[in-house]
């Protein structure tokens, strides 16, 4: 606390992003990253940018980027809106679509960043409870709000809603703006991107950080209707013009065009996630359906708190959440195979013991 | 306008950049961008960043860098804040400091983006009309206010003001915040940071963009007490964890250990001014006294509108504010000798016909 802090900084609630420990090497299950690299294309067209044109400011608008995204996802340059990683796209659209009038709906067990991005914005928040297999209350988020957001597949559960689903809470009021977030949705799930040609109300936000494997470029994307984009636009505008440096939209342009690499990435994440998921039935793990590159699992006779420490002392992270309805639940990303392996080992030798 | 967009948004006035236009090569003169490319040393430690790490998340913290710009001020890391660019530090400054109950004080004539970020926070401001001469009135920033922003030198003026005058506005109220915005401090003008281990109240910004030649990098810092680092680290992780990427984290520490190349390249930008200063007297310009990479001129018998279109369109671009008090002013950014003669040549054959 701090005489020189405002009101609102004094009562911020900040996020605590997964650890990055520097101690030691771990196996890191706990910040969902890609454990693929970017395609060799990002790699080169990154490389191919840094040259003495870094003095240069950034395109405030990535033109290019634009581009090439509206081609992948026939939509126009007036429909996409970039951003320093999905979280700041998360922010602005509370900061331009949320009032302090009428609360902004969302799950009790969801990502824990719409609760601060609430709380920055001193909006209202109307907490739905997901059911009791986790899954959306649909008729709940279509009774009358300020706005919603839902992640598809939500976060930390791993479970995914249906587009019949999510077509009901956005015709339910189209006067409020729903958002999607799509962070995970390339790992199993289906896109509703496609959906805003047809629905102006909504708003569907992407990353690069998990399917594109580029957590370390920062660069988001939000699709919706234009008034939406240039919403956003204005808020950001009154921020910071150039969000996105040149190597960043160098390297998510060439990410946007190599689609193929990160789909044959994919489907090897959720093949090895479907093995995961099998041979940790068979200790008797309960794992909630995952649509992502992570499982949140819980076992009847373990405590998922001392497992999270047992872990941490063998060399693996993964990620414990110390909240209601999910304190004996682990959510474990998505490895590649031999780290995959050496997780279930280790969680073997544990339950054992 | 739209119905989605809540009323905060509706009232922001955005920041217009300097035009980055495509339809031709220009010499741009028109966004205070470094001449000179990025050491080489800041090449090669971004090409070595560009690898398959870019999977994983960047260190939010950025310590590395962090110790590198303690190593070169004689701070302590928890002095320094790092942002996507001096203006998304200025914001989150904004956000922080400030508050809607007592006004933020800043010069009637300064950088636009300030009255910007006002609107944003729905803060009053303090307009403080700069003297006949374009000089800080101090005794005038000295009055009761909720905080200052000073750019030192100022923009666009490009006049500085001194360490002495600076002292005195902080110490007229240590209850309340004091931004020196030194964007532009490496081109003859004097730092304060130094005095971050005087005053808990003063926060210094500054920025790779001009100086470290690295504008397409997106890299800002803040200076000051730690109370004053901790509150924007409060607002930044409620907004984005990883505002910094893994290549920009790279080349800025690679720059700001590479002051030796940066000092000789801001010397020469420093002759290309004089030099520019000089001819443009003997046309009859009156110039403001610059302490920047950029300067502030009028001519008593031509239209500083008039000049810029026919600057335009003679493949010149500088900057034209639509502003009282300075309609009839233009500012020049310092490109290389070559760039000048081009523009001292063009200037002339305007002046002559």
């Amino acid at each position: 606390m701090s005489k020189y802090w405002n009101e609102r900084v004094h009562k911020l609630e900040p996020y605590v992003p997964g650890e990055q420990p520097k101690d030691k090497r771990y196996i890191k299950l706990n910040t969902n990253e890609n454990p693929y690299p970017p395609s060799p294309g990002v790699l080169a067209a990154i490389k191919a940018a840094v040259d003495d044109s870094l003095r240069l400011y950034p395109d405030p608008e990535a033109a290019d980027l634009r581009a090439a995204l509206a081609e992948r996802f026939g939509l126009s340059s007036e429909n996409i809106f970039i951003g320093n990683g999905s979280d700041e796209v998360l922010a602005f659209s509370f900061m331009t679509f949320f009032s302090p009038d009428r609360p902004v709906m969302f799950a009790d067990i969801t990502y824990s960043f719409y609760k601060v991005y609430a709380n920055l914005c001193l909006l209202q928040a109307d907490v739905i409870p997901l059911d009791d297999s986790f899954k959306m209350p649909v008729s709940a988020f279509c009774e009358p709000s300020g706005g919603v957001i839902i992640p598809n597949p939500n976060a930390p559960t791993a479970q995914g809603i249906s587009i019949e689903s999510i077509r009901k809470i956005i015709e339910a009021d189209p006067d409020r703006v729903v958002i999607i977030d799509e962070a995970y949705v390339n790992f199993g799930g289906e896109s509703v991107v496609p959906l805003v040609k047809e629905y102006p109300n909504l708003l569907v936000v992407q990353t690069l950080s998990k399917f594109g494997a580029l957590a370390g470029l920062r660069v988001g994307f939000a699709f919706g209707a234009p008034e939406l984009i240039q919403g956003l636009n204005r808020l950001k505008n009154s921020i910071n013009s150039y969000t996105i440096d040149r190597l960043a939209l160098a390297g998510a342009k060439a990410a946007v065009e190599d689609t193929e690499y990160y789909k044959r990435t994919a489907e090897h994440i959720i093949r090895t996630r479907e093995h995961t998921i099998e041979k940790l039935s068979e200790m008797g793990f309960k794992v909630i359906p995952s649509e992502a590159n992570f499982i949140f699992i819980t076992h009847p006779q373990y405590d998922a708190e001392a497992l999270f420490h047992q872990l941490r002392e063998k060399g693996i992270l993964v990620r414990y959440f110390h909240q209601p309805r999910i304190s004996n639940y682990l959510r474990v990303s998505i490895g590649s195979d031999e780290e995959m392996e050496a997780f279930i080992q280790a969680v073997a030798d544990l339950v054992k013991a």
